[in-house]
């Protein structure tokens, strides 16, 4: 494979001085490498790949849910297939990502063999959603090389169920049907963001902020920004010791609103058997009849009702 | 008025041990105060108002947008009245939020007093949008106080135009009546996050991440969450030194996504007179389709052609 020898050419050239003679591509004998698995998206590394990348693409309800997928998929990945092996075609004849994601992967594994001897060698494998190298082939590789000892790492920073997500159940259909080996022991790095699970409570810190019309949101509005970057402050002050979650509460009438709304993430909560939750309105500074009315009085009793346990946090004046 | 009676007591007794025998609510002959305007939505103080403060809340366009406003905003809030009338009686007989804010305003004008005398006495205005004290009821109080200097000071932590930008205009437009009098110099407060206008390059840097479909969104999805919280760190640790904006990229199909558009984006930006524009890829870790081809080939050129100056950042392994 042209792109991975490139890749090695590469990683080698940069990690020279660092006293590292060979990159571990091929783990001694008798010891079975820990395997960082590099999840993403893929794209076609050649113009010709387009087809199935897209068939792949369209054909995962995880990120885009069709009525009839399985027959419609196939129809609309044919459709747009001469479109986008233009867009190939016009960025070099092929996406760059794999190329990169091996590059980094081999860099990664010689790091790790030098900041932590004690799980080496490392070996970086590859495992695209919708494009070449896909998870069953690397599955197969991970069991040819008796790996007993796994990372899937996310390289999408920010979690959706619609990417990592994705992935993470592609990886666990494959591990479930035998594809991945006997007795492989997972870890998994889901998102880039801090967070500490071993000392986390399991209280679920809720913010709630009024929502937004989506068109004044599509219009650039910066409230949506502005409330996250308050939600991350605060959890970087808390030093992200509990899950959470930002929702928008007070919609009304029919157009489209920013969500998830309060009232449906504190039902799904007591869904998932998640009973204690704190309720943090981020964005007002006062009490009034949103917080008051709604918080109070609607979403806590409506909560009740399917009983998860709520305590509600107010910034009072004292 | 009881509501504020109430506050000067409650803040009196707040401010003992802090050497201050008066609040500056009646400010010495011949000095007039400094005006700090606590601008928020407001709320009916007592059951009867709520039918005016619903009327004033849907004929504000910069909040609703609705066709044929005049004739329909009385409409809808004669329809609404009586349950929001119960809604208030549930929570106390009205809403508390003048009380809060005269609370929290008195007592910011004496401390401001001490942090800063030199432009004493401070005097806490309310001007609500929606509800009484309305912004000309202030407006005339600044006016007979012979108010000379102001700060338009928000009370929603962050900015959106239906919100604080609905206040600044109604108070821009009383202003411009004449109503606040003559001479004043404003300075305004328009969100709580950090910024620093006087360093601030006028470099625009455009954060683009790939957009979700409003019912993964809705689901409760955390990436929106999550991406706006990188371009707060990014933007932490660039101490603020431009304007920014988080857009999102490569809708497809025609269902709802979220917005606003990266494409939109830059066009407005043109629009304003916003010819420097750093567009910054947040949540990819590699090269691919999507910053090649879109963000190189089709945004940057659909850019120039409405000629703003672009400069394409990624994040490069070296």
């Amino acid at each position: 494979m042209h792109a991975l020898q490139q890749a090695r050419t590469v990683a080698r050239s940069v990690t020279r001085g660092r006293g590292l003679a060979t990159l571990n591509n091929a783990p001694p004998a008798g010891k079975s490498p820990t395997a960082i698995v590099m999840l993403n998206m893929g794209g076609p590394s050649t113009v010709p790949e387009t087809h199935d990348f897209l068939k792949n693409l369209f054909m995962d309800g995880d990120l885009i849910p069709l009525p009839f997928q399985s027959l419609i998929a196939p129809w609309i990945a044919r459709r747009r297939t001469p479109q986008i092996e233009q867009q190939y075609a016009d960025i070099g004849g092929g996406s760059p990502i794999l190329r990169y994601t091996r590059l980094q992967g081999d860099r990664m594994a010689a790091l790790l063999d030098e900041l932590h001897p004690a799980t080496a060698p490392h070996k970086a494998y590859v495992a695209f959603r919708y494009a070449k190298p896909l998870t069953d082939e690397t599955a197969a590789e991970m069991k040819r090389d008796g790996v007993k000892r796994a990372v899937a790492f996310t390289q999408y920073p920010q979690y959706s169920c619609s990417t990592t997500g994705s992935s993470l159940n592609e990886l666990w259909r494959k591990g479930k049907a035998g594809g991945i080996g006997e007795g492989v022991e997972w870890s998994v790095i889901d998102r880039w963001a801090k967070f500490d699970e071993a000392t986390r409570s399991d209280v679920v810190l809720m913010f709630s902020a009024h929502s937004l019309p989506m068109s004044v949101v599509n219009r650039g509005d910066p409230y949506i920004l502005e409330v996250s970057a308050s939600v991350a402050a605060v959890m970087d002050r808390l030093k992200h010791s509990n899950p959470y979650r930002l929702v928008w509460q007070s919609q009304v009438g029919p157009s489209a609103w920013m969500g998830m709304q309060t009232g449906e993430a504190l039902k799904g909560l007591a869904r998932l058997g998640r009973k204690k939750v704190v309720l943090v309105p981020i964005a007002f500074t006062s009490d009034h009849i949103e917080t008051l009315y709604e918080l109070d009085l609607e979403y806590v009793k409506e909560a009740r009702e399917v009983r998860p346990f709520i305590v509600r946090l107010v910034w009072q004046l004292d």
